[in-house]
């Protein structure tokens, strides 16, 4: 073992701070032969120093940007945000030659390929196992277990929020904004839960995944994103009728030279891996091309995941060199070429909240033909003659182009009331 | 990039080795990006040097052990088994300080320990990424990954051909025999099927497992192994009844300062990820203590995925400096204490086929009274009178030792046939 102590320095003392302090305290012996030398917290930052953490805090300065002057090694950032004092910490770290680990997903996402580039330069590493899928080593084994065919596409539940949501509306059969409220009451949504349930949140993690899976650089920008504050429990239960459950997808894939990245909802078979991540756990789909489908699953947030990313990364710069932050030199990585997936073809779930009047159906219907999308089948429940009700078809193989262009003129019948909601239904 | 080219000499052209020289030659460029130097094949060993592999065999030897003299970088061995000249092969390019790269799980769970600390004395890395669980990055999760918190238990589905076997036995209702003499003449089985349906293969890997999640010598020796040869359709089915499924699992756990180490078939959940693990595939169940449970599954074997493993570990030991084998230093692993797990508790599927006679339950129930195992439900189906019939049984929670207590009481009846059948139900 190297006689010299590898020295941490930890910005942000919340939950996953804490963890990791934690997780060091109690297991340092055993992390520092993993990682061949001493490992030792040298400093902390955290806005309330008086806080009862249940551990000391060794080294304290209010300042986050004093650890990226001091002697610490690596410098753990856990403050969270695209801009401001976090990015300006990592950034300072780099440049002062400090190997810096985050689970700062925001961040990555939008500065990661600069930040690659400054980490390289300096010779350190810049690492974020925790910004994506929790405790779940899938940035680990994209970058380096899953590269020796191209990958074809990324699927992934990303997001613990959505999911236990759209798990609860389903054993519930109650709406969104109850089962949100409910989320949020017991902690498991945010009190401004718009990141999550719009589906940024996916996107950030997203465009990590797929600069990893395609040597790209992240490209958030390209990214149609699109959330779940619309699907309704008659959805859930539709889909379970026909054999399927509504998952937020995080969805990135090769189409001809180019990247499709979309977060959306979508129908996964029950009988699918995807469609069996219940509650707050997350799970990843890779398509690894010819060397075939891999999934893994596991907590995607909290104290103890979160805070095992962040130790096996700081085990990782302590124990190796400055490996490539995205897998290959950050000079190497390709600019991401947005592909537009709208020709490619699934069937779709539809569903119309229309006024039941005679002659409605058949309006829908020529809409439908004239966009050319063929349905494969209907459902319309109940009667109520001049209330709305709801319709639901199931196309056929169908572009999302077609689909679009069928909802957006049924849309414009003053017959259908609320916007029509369209899920493409996946293969896998 | 290091201007110095990484060579690398590969032994063993079968499946495996002609798919890691396919996907350099296909994909050599972007792998050598990803290692930082450029990937030169500089020497391969096969046994028949004119046999047609659709590529040109650069710098061919029939002499695998000169390629350990010669000036790869890395040998990569692919010839198996766990003496002879694979370990004389691996034994050889380390001690020449060379790194290797194996997918020769019979070698590493046998002289695992020994070869680690000759591969740290010499500074050279030994990585065996593909010799458990195909193209899965397992072992690399495990090692480096789930590394925070200690272990509880890891479970697996290991052995493709058990598992494509048990999967057809559920779908078409045939026996064993008929389906593995299929799985034969598919080639999804071994002309000498021994290995894998016996479950030896699933304990080679397993003591891999073991190892990289506890931080133990791997120890083959203390493994229980039972194959999947006795299972009946009728236990498949009545799995199914119960809400099961059948899988032969290797399991290993801490149980107080010990590790129990077990192959057998279990019964899964239905709705748990293993028991959704069809065919092929490979799934592994890696409970991670504080840091929650992960799933990981994909193919455990073909071309492609295993020599995707190869790949990674070919282009990792180019391009980092010598990692320890199983993840800390050989001479700090300890050696593992075989635990008894037979205290620990579930519920028992028991099969028996006994004669039908007035009195022969009474018998049975007896013998399972005086072993202190109490039956939560029986079933008996079909009547005939004098000839032999299936009773089965599933007990309430109890230990191994008293169910194995009871049926080797019930087992010296003449009133029984064959050997009664087992089978833990797994709670997860």
């Amino acid at each position: 073992m190297s006689s010299k102590p590898f020295k941490i320095a930890i910005a942000g003392l919340g939950t996953v701070g804490g963890g990791v302090v934690r997780a060091l305290s109690a297991h340092g012996a055993e992390l520092s032969q993993r990682a061949g030398r001493a490992l030792t917290l040298t400093g902390v930052s955290a806005r309330d120093p008086k806080k009862d953490r249940g551990f000391e805090l060794v080294g304290w300065t209010a300042d986050p940007l004093e650890l990226a002057r001091g002697d610490a090694d690596v410098v753990v950032e856990l403050i969270g945000g695209e801009e401001g004092i976090a990015r300006d910490l990592v950034t300072q770290a780099l440049k002062n030659g400090k190997h810096v680990v985050t689970a700062n997903k925001a961040l990555l996402a939008k500065h990661g390929s600069e930040l690659a580039e400054l980490a390289e330069a300096h010779g350190v590493t810049l690492k974020f196992e925790a910004a994506a899928a929790g405790g779940i080593p899938i940035l680990k084994s994209l970058r380096e277990g899953l590269i020796a065919q191209p990958v074809a596409a990324v699927r992934g539940i990303l997001n613990g929020t959505c999911n236990y949501i759209l798990t609860e509306m389903e054993i519930t059969g109650r709406p969104f904004a109850a089962v949100l409220k409910e989320a949020q009451a017991l902690g498991y949504a945010e009190a401004d839960p718009t990141l999550d349930v719009g589906g940024g949140d996916t996107a950030h993690k997203l465009a990590l995944l797929s600069s990893l899976a395609f040597g790209t650089r992240p490209d958030l920008d390209s990214i149609a994103v699109e959330g779940i504050a619309h699907i309704t429990p008659d959805d859930i239960a539709y889909a379970r009728e026909f054999g399927f459950r509504i998952k937020l997808l995080g969805v990135t894939r090769r189409i001809g030279d180019g990247i499709e990245q979309t977060v959306h909802p979508a129908m996964v078979r029950q009988r699918s891996p995807l469609a069996n991540v219940n509650g707050a756990l997350n799970g990843v789909m890779v398509d690894a091309g010819a060397a075939g489908s891999y999934f893994f699953s596991g907590p995607g947030a909290g104290e103890a995941p979160t805070a095992s990313a962040v130790i096996a990364d700081i085990v990782e710069a302590a124990s190796g060199g400055p490996a490539p932050v995205f897998g290959q030199p950050a000079s190497e990585l390709q600019k991401l070429t947005p592909a537009d997936g709208k020709a490619a073809v699934a069937p779709w779930y539809m569903r119309f909240e229309v006024l039941d009047e005679p002659g409605v159906l058949a309006q829908i219907a020529t809409h439908l033909a004239e966009a050319g999308v063929s349905i494969e089948s209907m459902i319309q429940r109940g009667r109520a003659p001049g209330e709305p009700v709801a319709i639901v078809m199931i196309t056929h193989e169908t572009a999302q182009a077609a689909v679009e262009r069928a909802l957006k003129a049924i849309a414009a019948s003053d017959k259908v009331r609320s916007r029509p909601c369209m899920i493409p239904m996946e293969a896998a």
